[in-house]
């Protein structure tokens, strides 16, 4: 028996454990149409031990930046060798490039419009490639479904060890978004309406207070329940990211909060 | 070692390819209820390598042709011997009866309400057999919850390889829907404001607009993001009809349409 | 090759049939944020052969009762084995315990704040084990998210048969809801509309009516389109408990009835 990347299952004998390979899927398809289901049969189509994990299909249509965070908060939770497929596209069939990403021994593929911005960020030795080869598409390719059609054929032909070499040719000059990390700002409300910021712990000191849309924000917790005292409070959030919570409601309501909303923080 | 259906692990030795049997679910239970996990546990219950891809569970409820539509839209992508269960199932507990249908190198398990006749029409040489053996059912079936006590286990029986004749007798006689072919309407509307049309490729000519609600629609596109005109416009779809979009914004809303309106071809 | 529950895939040879763990998920963490993949990529990331099948992420966000409810509807249509993990947890980083619970052979595992009570109830011969290392935590565990810290870790420890005695203590005062028995009254309406009493089989005679809100239900029927007469009926439904339906509508808008509203049982 062999082991190795196109034939996970029978690698059990020896010290290898056996593993089926990953490919996780984040669009902004919802999941009510046939969408994420032809997906789905499109990956399967091509490696039919490919184990799929939904991240999200309710990225807000076409958000590219709201994909981009919910892919940050979430790709280091997986295993080493994971595919990540994230679809939010507005150009789909235009001329903006497919594209594999390398990092983290994990591979991302889809549009380069910046959706992996925070990826490049946090791994700054990612390679990325530009899927030029048609090799592993699905035969005839619409020019609107490239999430069946390109993506996910790729991503399956990625999770059987076919090289990334083999899909196109390493560029340089990425798609990015603005960076996450200033100015300083809300950058996802969730939906218990926590509104997650981009400050990151050694950025705010313990004599520091949190303003947003006018309100000032001076408690810290450690943990949601701590206290029941009805305020505003700030914790850090399991991304990584000081959160703004209130207890048993909304913050983002309570702030009337939305994406974007300057954040300040005060020295006391 | 064996190779076969109902040792798809071990087949891995020799040219054929292991693979996991494929059983894929389209339900309007939505996703809230027990009842999608219920189907997926008395699944799993019966065939523990069973593979489930959900393909929506958002069907509205007992709309069984817009079941019917996303499973013709997304049949395809699967692989060979993948079973679609499809419960969108008004008539549950009734003397409608449950069946199988053998298409495509698949297997569709569902209620005779309709549900499948997309599949017939594409598929001329289909088979359809009356499940009337109870012997591979949950014991003490309900009447309210066929997914759970007769699909589900019907179709992880068949996913082990349990040959289809095994379960009843072939019929010729299914419930069937009025045919998508006639009249020209719109037949689904999705979550991005898109009206899918009836018409396909054939039924086509470059000298044609299309009419709807009384508004004329005269720009064709190859992909959605081609120009910002702003203006309505028709687009080949990913399932094979003509759509009709906007940019940024929903067809849907700026047409006043809904499902089931007449579509007109007009000369130009 | 050995055949044992770290091993699953290579138990074919031989008479055990292979398979594969599964992992159900039951959580009030929504799909549009990153909570879900977090809790998927973590339990990979134990246990690459883990099958993780959703029940539900659209509990009403820390409605540990309604979470207990759907629990208790579907955990027996699951294999043997299967690990049940729950997390509606607005405790989350307090002192409250997270639990593993054994029974009717098959683990569930989450926060100690009655979600498995209806469980408890049901599985008399139950054992808790309150889970006291950390061994298999995630590395520095979040005070804010214990669903991909704590409980998805633990869950793929199980599934690759850890014994539940490594995790902790076992312990007999289990927090606990109010009963599910007593006083009668509606415990959950579907998606549907239909209202699912408490009222079990024994607990109803032939001559008996319901009352809700002021309004009688008299007529009693084995499936949903049994007559079309436009009444609200009561019916025997999926989960072992007397429903209130009515035709083509939702019997929860007809009686104004909302969760934990009385049902009375009427002599006629």
């Amino acid at each position: 028996m062999k082991t190795g990347p196109e034939d996970p299952l029978t690698g059990s004998t020896g010290s290898v454990s056996p593993s089926l390979p990953v490919i996780t899927l984040l669009t902004d398809f919802g999941t009510a149409d046939y969408f994420v289901g032809a997906v789905k049969g499109a990956i399967l189509s091509v490696n039919p031990l490919a184990v799929i994990a939904d991240i999200t299909h309710e990225i807000r249509p076409q958000d590219v930046a709201a994909g981009a965070f919910t892919l940050l908060a979430v790709y280091k939770t997986f295993p080493a060798r994971t595919v990540h497929v994230a679809v939010v596209d507005p150009g789909v069939g235009s001329a903006r490039r497919p594209i594999i990403v390398s990092a983290n021994d994990q591979y991302f593929v889809g549009p380069d419009n910046g959706i992996f911005t925070y990826i490049y960020d946090r791994e700054p030795s990612h390679q990325t490639f530009h899927v030029t080869s048609d090799r592993y598409f699905r035969p005839s390719p619409s020019t609107t479904f490239h999430g069946r059609d390109i993506f996910a054929p790729v991503a399956a032909a990625l999770s059987k060890g076919v090289a990334v070499e083999d899909f196109g040719v390493e560029i340089d000059d990425e798609v990015r978004l603005p960076s996450l990390e200033n100015p300083l700002r809300i950058i996802h409300i969730d939906r218990f309406g926590n509104c997650v910021t981009n400050i990151t712990r050694d950025r705010l000191g313990a004599e520091n207070s949190i303003v947003i849309n006018g309100r000032t924000i001076s408690e810290f917790r450690k943990f949601y329940g701590e206290r029941d005292s009805g305020a505003l409070f700030a914790i850090w959030g399991s991304a990584g990211f000081l959160e703004i919570s209130v207890n048993g409601g909304s913050a983002a309501k309570e702030l009337s909060a939305k994406r974007g909303d300057e954040v300040v923080v005060r020295q006391d």
